[in-house]
Parts: structure tokens; C-alpha cells; sequence
């Protein structure tokens, strides 16, 4: 093979050269792990309110995603919203879902392993009488949250299923969620 | 004023007669606030998936959110993704701003004040020698979150504040994020 050929090999969609090449540089140079990601949010009406993911510092600089994303949240109408979105509760699901199956198919390709499906669902039990003010006993977050995968590859049943849990050991929102983490909430006097 | 436009009063856009009827109503009926919220996720390729919101049980019966959501999640050029999306981390952050946002103009509504604007930036600081398993040491999460709000609205700038304060003791996914929550993860072996 050309060098060509040999720096665009793919294995699940990973280029798993500059997978590795990447680690090792980050290894020799380790203030270019340092990252800062950001949010900014808008109150639109009622519960009703927009995010935007733009830009953010690593590796050493600033950087800005291909494109801004906008997500809106809401509160359903049983809880006194209009629907223009999914509640913030539901995102913190997709955000956990999103990180555990991010690292799925890195781990798989650095394994050697083909990977034909994905899929995963993941649940939420929440007593709303926390967030509502009405028992200060229940918390206002999920009591607990139950992640269940399906993984279809080329691989032995338990090959598959490491991947899962390996993901799982090295996922920054499973990390956040399952063991918390400093929030300062502040407010601006300008 | 007629019954009619005593129901449809509304302040910053909520509905705070039937909000104050809605906590009364789950306050003598608990069971009505277990709620249970779902992400659904499919791999796509590499770092890229996507996550759907769309059903939910709560208040004793199954619903579907006006419209269903879905939210594409990547990691950017310079973690060796193609960039399709926000990475989980940023749409952890995202999941955070949307919470505090969304309990904000209901508490202002319930406290008679009016509110013009309201937006906040939320920032993580995190180590990526964690994700990247190149240091035991380094946690996989965020060290910590910076969320600063700016509030105009028809109040002190003390009373202001203080919404921002309520809203965070109220929130979901603070609670979430700040004391963690237990979280299973398994595969489906059919």
C-alpha cells in the first residue's frame, strides 16, 4: 500500500492512525489536553429557552465547531410548558447516551473489531415532587438511570460486550452523572 | 375580569394559575409525579450518533412530545472525529444551561416579578489525558462547571438574583450533575 492509502485506512468509520498518533502526542505534551467546552442560553418564553454549542479552547487553541448547534428545551404540556423541545432532564439522557456510544467505535476499531450496528436506550426514574417543592425528602434529579446497548459486530458475544463497559470506564458525562462534579452558578451584576 | 381571562393570565409566558393548580394536584396525588424519561441512540459511524426524544411516562399515563427531537453528537477534527455534531460533554453543559433556564421564569412568575431577558454561558473545564486513558490520576469528567447568569428584569437586582439561586435548588439535572446519580449499563444479549 501507498503512504496515501495507508493514513486514510478506516475501521468503523475511525482513522486509527491519527487515533494513536494523537494519544501520543497528547502523552509528550500534556497541556494540550486541557480543554473548555461552553453553552450559551437563552430565555425565550416561559419554559421555553435555546442553547447554542459553538466554540471552544483545546489542544493549545481556540477552535470553532463546523456549525453552531441550537437546542431548544421545554417543558411538556403536563408540566405546564408548551413543547417546543425536550425537557433539560431528557437531555442530560441524550448527553449520556451520545458519550457512551462516542467512544464505542474508537474502542472497537483500536480492538480490530467491525462493527455493523449500534444502538442503544437509555431511562430515567425521576419523582417530580423534588423539583416541584412539594416533599423536601425526594431529590430533585433521577433516582437511578438504566443505559442498555445493543452491539451487532464481528466479534464473540463478550468481545462486544467489553466494549460496552470499556466505553463506559472511559466516558466524561458517565463519570459527571454517576460521581458529580463542582457547579458554581453565578449571577452577572452588569 | 371574566373566567375566561383569569385562565389565561400570564406572566413571562407561564400559565402560573394552572402551574399553582398542577402542584396542587400532584401534591395530593403522588403518584402522579413519577415520571420517566428516555433517550434512544443509533451509531452512525466513527464518533458520530444520534440520539431521539420523543416518548415519556409521567402524571400515570404514556406521552409523545409534540414532536420528537434528535440530536447529533461527533467529536471535532482535533479528537479525531468528522465534526457532525457537539461532543456528549457539550451537550452534558447544554443539558445544565436548559435546567437552570427552565425553572427561572416560572419561579419569577410565581413571585410576581416580570422578566425582559434572561441568558447565562455555562463553561467546563476538563483534562482529556482522563478519556483518552493516558493518566490513571486524571478523572474522566469535568473538574468543575462555571454557569453565570444575566437576568433583566422588573426587580432588585438582590431579588433578581435570587431567582437564579431558587432555580438552581431546584433543578433537575444540578442535582444530577453536582451529586450524581446511579447509572447501569448493560447488553442486550438478543
Amino acid at each position: 500500500m501507498s503512504v496515501t492509502e495507508t493514513s486514510t485506512e478506516r475501521r468503523n468509520g475511525v482513522d486509527v492512525e491519527t487515533l494513536f498518533a494523537t494519544i501520543g502526542v497528547v502523552r509528550d505534551q500534556p497541556a494540550l489536553a486541557r480543554f473548555q467546552f461552553r453553552s450559551s442560553h437563552e430565555w425565550v418564553s416561559g419554559t421555553h429557552n435555546r442553547g447554542t454549542i459553538s466554540g471552544f479552547y483545546g489542544a493549545g487553541q481556540e477552535h470553532l465547531h463546523a456549525a453552531p448547534t441550537t437546542i431548544g428545551a421545554d417543558h411538556p404540556a403536563v408540566l405546564v410548558g408548551a413543547d417546543h423541545g425536550p425537557t433539560p432532564a431528557e437531555l442530560l439522557l441524550n448527553a449520556l447516551g451520545a458519550c457512551l456510544m462516542s467512544g464505542l467505535a474508537n474502542i472497537a476499531a483500536a480492538r480490530g473489531i467491525d462493527l455493523k450496528g449500534v444502538t442503544a436506550t437509555v431511562e430515567g426514574d425521576i419523582d417530580l415532587r423534588g423539583i416541584l417543592g412539594i416533599d423536601p425528602e425526594v431529590r430533585n434529579g433521577y433516582e437511578g438511570i438504566r443505559v442498555v446497548f445493543h452491539v451487532d459486530g464481528a466479534a464473540e458475544a463478550e468481545k462486544l460486550a467489553a466494549l460496552v463497559s470499556q466505553s463506559r470506564d472511559r466516558s466524561a458525562v458517565f463519570d459527571v452523572v454517576t460521581n458529580g462534579t463542582p457547579v458554581s452558578v453565578d449571577v452577572a451584576t452588569a
